[in-house]
């Protein structure tokens, strides 16, 4: 896929692409990426961009002008378009597993206190990356790159996507390497007793433990099967 | 304040400071910014950082010994250490402020599968940025140091930062600069009507509306004023 990102600090992407699976994703040609510097389509030598708010306020807002020019030339009939916005829907998983299909994602980031509310009519959608305030809309610009590139097919193995957190809803088990104590602090039992089937127990039980503790908001939205409520039941509380 | 990143990718921060708002604050020293890479810490030239899961399953984990080696490192009694997780809690608006005011803040970064859970309990709290996969906690990391930077003093006029989404509950009313008129796309009128009572009404009824409008799990917990409540009923649905 295709993903331009259209910016007034174009100089803040280079190094960030040394992500390993960017890395490769861009290496190996899953993934182009093009970066658009806004102030190349503002008029003059002044590049003016932005300006203050009608009325009244703190802050510069992005111009309509250098903006939607930038886009209409970057824009084909196969792109879609996403204005990065603290006012957008929330960015989840399940986005980034749609954006992973467009042939051609631009992705519009605002800066200072944001975009001309009519350059917005032109997206196809506004996201925001959390309910947070950044300075620009770069840094959700590099949250949508990280996450859409390694969905894309052939850039990590797929059994990686696939156990992790948000994929069912859940908030991921937990997991341990090498060595199985730690300065006296060891690994469950369960994980070293061979047993398949106990252990796969063990983790749905851990994911379910840790989403109803720590997000009810996404347990009670879960769907939970016969065996789920079971292992709520059964299992001890903590390994 | 000083931001102290541990990561096992230390070379894809760079391009991002900047950030002209990031650049500024790094430049005036409100922020000092140390980046650690963990395989410094890991032994023998193979450097060896992470190993496969115990109980199997697909992706690496970072050990323990070079992370909490790292973490042993660079903190001191005032340091706060936030690990940087898919499951951690939601990190908000809220949270930016209270880490600002912190004289040390250590930014845990995960990669790949994440960490040997047992490094987790050596941090001061999980923090999750939202409800996607990321590569790594790097990205994260960069969000955290965006909105974090941004709130310290001096670093932008404190006006910019209070009139914002999420400020007080709300998401930001639509902003508008020159032209007046883009295209046939007029600027609302009563922002140019220099009626400050008037603007001051039609913003927070507009901010309102949005918030109901796109994000009803911020707005049912809002403590709205009679006066909130007289302009949802008073002021027509669309300018």
């Amino acid at each position: 896929m295709k993903v331009s990102i259209l910016t007034i600090c174009p100089d803040v992407f280079d190094s960030f692409l040394n992500m390993p699976v960017l890395a490769r994703a861009l290496r190996d040609g899953q993934l182009e990426l093009e970066v658009v510097d806004i102030r190349e389509f503002a008029p003059g030598s002044f590049r003016h961009i932005d300006d203050s708010p009608f009325g009244g306020g703190a802050g510069m807002i992005l111009r309509c002008q250098p903006v939607l020019d930038a886009l209409a030339a970057v824009r084909s009939p196969e792109s879609r378009t996403v204005a990065l916005t603290p006012s957008g829907t929330p960015y989840t998983q399940k986005h980034a597993h749609e954006l992973a299909e467009v042939p051609h994602l631009i992705l519009l980031c605002g800066h200072y206190e944001g975009f001309d509310a009519r350059i917005l009519k032109h997206a196809d959608e506004e996201l925001s990356i959390g309910d947070y305030i950044l300075t620009g809309g770069e840094t959700a610009a590099l949250v949508l790159l990280d996450s859409i590139a390694r969905l894309l097919p052939g850039v990590i193995r797929q059994a990686s996507t696939e156990d992790e957190s948000f994929e069912d809803g859940l908030l991921e088990y937990p997991q341990y390497t090498q060595p199985a104590d730690y300065n006296g602090d060891t690994v469950p039992d369960v994980l070293l007793s061979g047993d398949h089937g106990r252990i796969r127990r063990w983790r749905r039980h851990q994911a379910l433990r840790l989403t109803r503790a720590r997000r009810p908001d996404l347990f009670e939205q879960l769907d939970l099967s016969d065996e789920d409520l079971a292992l709520l039941e059964e299992l001890p509380e903590e390994p």
